[in-house]
């Protein structure tokens, strides 16, 4: 086992791993930036090195700055976290270089995985089910039709220069295609001076469900259910659930079993995620995997006891994976408390914490790394805490989320705690049917 | 169901009843004395009574005011937490001659269990394991060896007037009898002027193991496994584990079959805990039952996921209980925070607490009353926060523990946490091997 970890993230993903380092007799180092001297990873971890000025790409996207730290220190393992170098390819191959085991996917893993066309051709070929698309440029709109007609309707024309929406149109069925592909090819032209299409099915209605899965060095992997993560706002999200109100045990057991196969089919080591959109038929489609712990990991943690952080710290370390529990009886949720004005589109509102009190009691866990006189630096990502419930039942998840976030106390700056109590409210999100699109038609006014 | 029910209690309890109640969508009223104007339960309560001064008798036990603030308040039901009225029979009638639900045991039933002679012949007459004693005075030695020899040696002396230890002898075959008798006799009339002596087994190497059980008005009751609270320090519980280590499936299946006699027996409604000693053979020998909820029974609540305080607001309004699961893989065990100093006697330390910072993160719950800039009066419990930790395996429980227990900042009174980081570390304690006279050989010099 590593005797020494270099943690080369902040805020609470870097204490989430001290934490667990901690119960496993590992030493930990914390890495930060001058903007960073306060914060509680700097003060849990064994030891601290100074990487640079607050931007990211001065400190903690700075690959030989992280590299002399676990040199100075010893360390023998790097975690990245999430963000950051987490996904980053040469970083995990300049760890290798260096002989310090990077805690996270192979920089091959990560290429072939990291680019999108690359890393659907590699999953389709391994038979998981993957968004059908006209595999290129359309010749003809007779052409279309056809491949149209074979994935069934609706379809969706996009711009092959596109991006923001523009050349894209929604097909419905046979008679609405040469508009559609004229309008698609004018629209795209003028915007990018390049009229190529290409066809996709179009999802319906569709939901984030995404499952985590573990795989070891011997090539197994195993799954450990779902998160359904369709609660977001400009694809950042927001909420997140297990299990899914949209899952049963049978679709479980299939995208699960897809998840799996992809995982096993890349040789996969480690913590990972497969996410999936599902369609409001049951049918999924796979959209990307992340090679790395997610920020709603602790959800899963809920439902399965199992410590994800330590499964990676594990695989790295090549001890085989073991069968893993989930109670089927038990529910979680994850809100993310961001410093933003939720009724003022969510601005960053950074600044001091005046008095902090955290919720407590059955059912309730809290990742953060703030403290009461704490200054929520402007230079990163603004989440503050994650607020995760567990119980019986999502509809007693619920009602405790609730009580939890009015318990939660934060002054001196705005959170996103009122949209989250509203939100514990809304009869839409009560009910669990919802898409990604829940919260185009959410009424922020009020909060 | 309830609509508003009057928390009888100060303190970590009177906001746990607050937070299932929130959750359940009951109305809340906090009581409160004039030394805990400021306390939480107080702010999180829907409406707040001041029923007097800080003693004691002049406000949480002066029962005419209690049920003048459920009243004025309209509450239909009280929850009388634990200490205070929880076990006091003439407040379970007032409360019933008043209309008002009392979420805990009937009159009778108090009565019952709480005189120690009725209970253990109560329980004696049900079948449950007691301790066997004379049943009344011996008359001579030849009676007394008889008795002795029937109930199997060692067996210990006791004076009928006894106290403190002493005119206690302990006897370990028919030759020491004699000699014995004699001392003990000698001893008693001169300490207490009464040398009436009686017998009872001796339990050898005993440990405190509590069996969680739950009744309903159907008079069906089951259990919700053990807690094992060996750790005591002048029989003050400290720390609290589940499963015990000294109790294996067969074991806790006969203690569960004992505890849910014992209960069925007495026709018992709602959560009540049915105490046990168990001896170094594997024998237990019914203590007493206590007709509440228990500090430690969150411990419970970590490796089954119910909430027991729901639990009893359920079945004081007669919805019948349904099965429990059990999670055997889970293990959860709870740190009782004093403000205390451990090394100076466990001398109370109350006072204004300047500075605190609550642990988080996976498997970690903490119910506590307590804030930053929160003054701890003197006139209570010395108890200021429960930590309760869960994880996969008693080893993993200790680590996190210790890990939870470090982060744990309280700033400007001692507390009990030096002990427990300490205790995380001891090899007996670790081992798992110990009884209740554990803590009598611990070195408290060094915290």
């Amino acid at each position: 086992m590593f005797k020494k970890i270099l943690i080369a993230n902040r805020g609470e993903i870097a204490l989430r791993v001290i934490r667990t380092c901690k119960e496993m007799g590992i030493k930990t180092v914390a890495v930060y930036s001058a903007a960073d001297k306060d914060s509680l990873h700097v003060r849990f971890a064994d030891e601290a090195v100074n990487i640079g000025p607050a931007p990211s790409n001065e400190s903690y996207l700075k690959i030989p700055h992280i590299i002399s730290a676990a040199e100075i220190t010893n360390a023998d393992a790097i975690h990245p976290g999430y963000g950051f170098l987490s996904e980053n390819a040469e970083f995990s191959r300049v760890c290798d270089e260096y002989g310090i085991k990077f805690i996270g996917a192979s920089a091959e893993m990560i290429e072939k995985m990291g680019d999108k066309a690359t890393a659907k051709a590699t999953m389709k070929a391994a038979g998981v089910p993957t968004i059908p698309g006209s595999d290129g440029l359309l010749d003809t709109v007779e052409n279309g039709i056809k491949i149209a007609n074979k994935m069934k309707y609706p379809v969706i024309l996009k711009a092959t220069a596109g991006g923001g929406g523009r050349g894209m149109r929604i097909v419905k069925d046979d008679d609405g295609f040469q508009k559609a592909w004229d309008d698609a090819r004018m629209e795209s032209a003028a915007a990018f001076g390049n009229d190529g299409l290409y066809l996709e099915k179009f999802i319906e209605e569709p939901r984030h469900v995404e499952i985590q899965v573990v795989g070891d060095a011997n090539g197994k992997a195993c799954h450990l259910s779902e998160r359904d993560c369709s609660i977001q706002r400009r694809h950042q999200k927001l909420v997140e659930e297990t299990p899914s109100p949209a899952v049963d045990k049978d679709l479980r057991d299939r995208m699960g079993a897809a998840a799996v196969k992809a995982a096993e089919a890349i040789g996969y080591e480690g913590a990972g995620t497969v996410e999936f959109l599902l369609d409001k038929h049951g049918d999924f489609y796979f959209m990307e995997m992340n090679t790395r712990i997610q920020v709603e990991h602790p959800i899963t943690e809920e439902v399965t006891d199992f410590d994800l952080i330590k499964e990676q710290i594990k695989a790295a370390a090549g001890i085989p994976i073991t069968g893993y529990a989930y109670y089927p009886k038990l529910y979680a949720m994850e809100c993310r408390i961001n410093a933003e004005d939720p009724a003022h589109g969510f601005r960053p509102s950074p600044g001091k914490i005046t008095n902090l009190h955290l919720p407590g009691g059955h059912g309730v866990r809290v990742d953060s790394h703030v403290y009461a006189g704490y200054s929520i630096p402007p230079n990163y990502d603004s989440m503050i805490a994650k607020l995760i419930v567990s119980a019986q039942s999502r509809e007693e998840v619920l009602v405790r989320m609730k009580r939890a976030l009015e318990e939660f106390v934060i002054e001196g700056i705005k959170t996103t705690i009122p949209f989250h109590i509203k939100l514990m409210d809304d009869e839409g999100f009560k009910s669990g049917d919802f898409t990604t699109a829940f919260l185009e038609d959410f009424d922020f006014s009020t909060l």
